[in-house]
């Protein structure tokens, strides 16, 4: 059992944690142990490279703090993140895809009457937002719970702002007897995920950029359905084919339709062109 | 292209990564992403459990400083250290198996005539260590820089006791004539990895022990040779068969004889036992 050489030592690293007590992290970490060693047997790295990939985990790990996760973002941008989510929902039978809940949600968002607009300072085209949260067979959920939250017409989230600002453009509604919501706010820009740390460096050394398409974040939940954490993304956007969290679904996307100036909903009457989208979200029933 | 469920996603990520300009770097994160991708699949984490993962690793960032490195600790522990080591002195041909550096080696220690003592205040029983550094072929290799370190007989390195002493137990001598190197210390102690961290309630959640058995570092440098990192294991270590990083190799472990007071080397008469090895180290001539 002392002679660990190069064709021995995976299988002994293994056997060596098969005394966990917890059966599913016995499976874990047995797992973890041969897909990283097939992994380094497959790029076969030298002492410097090996240490590289330590500084690199190391520096990802000091860039994290209470409002940065940048281990999160490195599993975005390695796809794992939409890994997860699809292997979490696979039964979708007639519900609306899932995607990445990015790092921008915030808890207990300000509660807005429907029809209000989340914009208080933002500027940028006006847009019109409006659908229905149905079960996933059509049934109409009312007093449904939605929260929406998006980038500016500059592609900032309100916490990327200076500190100390009032929440802006998230909110939550709830849905009214016909399972229906409806407000208005400002036309989202693609902005890129955060640059400055190691993650933007990898994105920069694989010639990748960092550009999410626009889009609108929901999270929906009702009583007795599984909560629905998804974006829809404006149709036309340059970076739907190319999304640097992998998160773009073809049934997320809806046209943002340019509309003139003159009436419009919520008895607006509009002065300049305004954009509207309608999205219809259909929930899973909760497992069990 | 947009579209990426469960069965594509995988191989549209390492797509993503097909423009990397550098081609090492591009087969390193293609390959990172298959097995990564690979563990994921066969484990098929919760949402849970990705975020305890991910909360692990921002832990293991965050416990890094400039005397602590917490991630070469987890490449220890998984077995991964010794797997690039490995990987790394395939053509051994006659020379002494490398293993891991460890974390306590520090540059350049203080210069030592030979059989001297390293201990300048450290107790225990004294150990008389000898032996000669040649090529793979058994010609002596005379002014090779051995480079020693150990633990103290309660199993602390000097960098782990409080700062602002003076090294200890570590120092380098340089070979005579004949490729001889000899002195005196003290019986080093088994002893465990850090475990003030993530990786210590790693080891613990999976009923992993986390000791090294009694061990004397050394690192063995001469013009046109591979520089040579390894240790000598103590014979009838409790730890051998369970060395917490896997660096032990048979030929690495020596009897620490027992030897009665009365005369001994370097024109000493000891008053109490003592112990003493030998190990003669063959270097592997540099690539190239
Ligand atoms: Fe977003
Ligand atoms: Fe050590």
């Amino acid at each position: 059992m002392r002679e660990f050489d190069e064709a021995s030592l995976t299988d002994a690293v293994v056997k060596r944690f098969g005394e966990t007590p917890d059966p599913r992290l016995r499976q874990v970490m047995q797992s973890l142990v041969r897909h990283l060693h097939a992994f380094i047997r497959d790029v076969e790295p030298s002492f410097e490279e090996w240490q590289a990939a330590i500084t690199f985990l190391t520096r990802t790990g000091h860039k994290c703090d209470d409002v940065r996760q940048e281990f999160i973002l490195l599993s975005d941008t390695l796809g794992v993140s939409m890994l997860v989510d699809a292997i979490n929902h696979r039964v979708a039978g007639g519900a609306t895809p899932t995607t990445v809940l990015g790092p921008f949600y915030v808890d207990n968002p300000p509660e807005l009457p429907l029809g209000t607009e989340l914009a208080t300072t933002a500027s940028g085209d006006r847009l019109h937002v409006s659908g229905r949260v149905t079960s996933a067979n059509g049934a109409p959920l009312a007093n449904a719970v939605v929260d929406v939250w998006q980038s500016d017409a500059e592609g900032f989230y309100d916490v990327q702002r200076p500190t100390g600002e009032a929440p802006e453009l998230r909110a939550r509604f709830r849905t009214d007897a016909e399972g229906r919501y409806h407000f208005w706010t400002v036309t989202p820009a693609a902005y890129p995920v955060p640059t400055d740390g190691p993650v933007g460096e990898m994105l920069k050394a694989t010639g990748r950029h960092p550009m999410r398409p626009a889009h609108v974040h929901f999270m929906i939940a009702a009583p007795g359905y599984e909560t629905l954490v998804t974006h829809v993304f404006a149709d036309g956007d340059p970076y739907l084919d190319s999304d640097a969290v992998f998160g773009v679904k073809e049934a997320l996307v809806r046209p943002f339709v340019l509309r003139p100036p003159g009436p419009a909903p919520e008895g607006r009457t509009m002065a300049e062109p305004w954009r509207q989208f309608t999205y219809d979200f259909a929930l899973a029933r909760a497992a069990g």
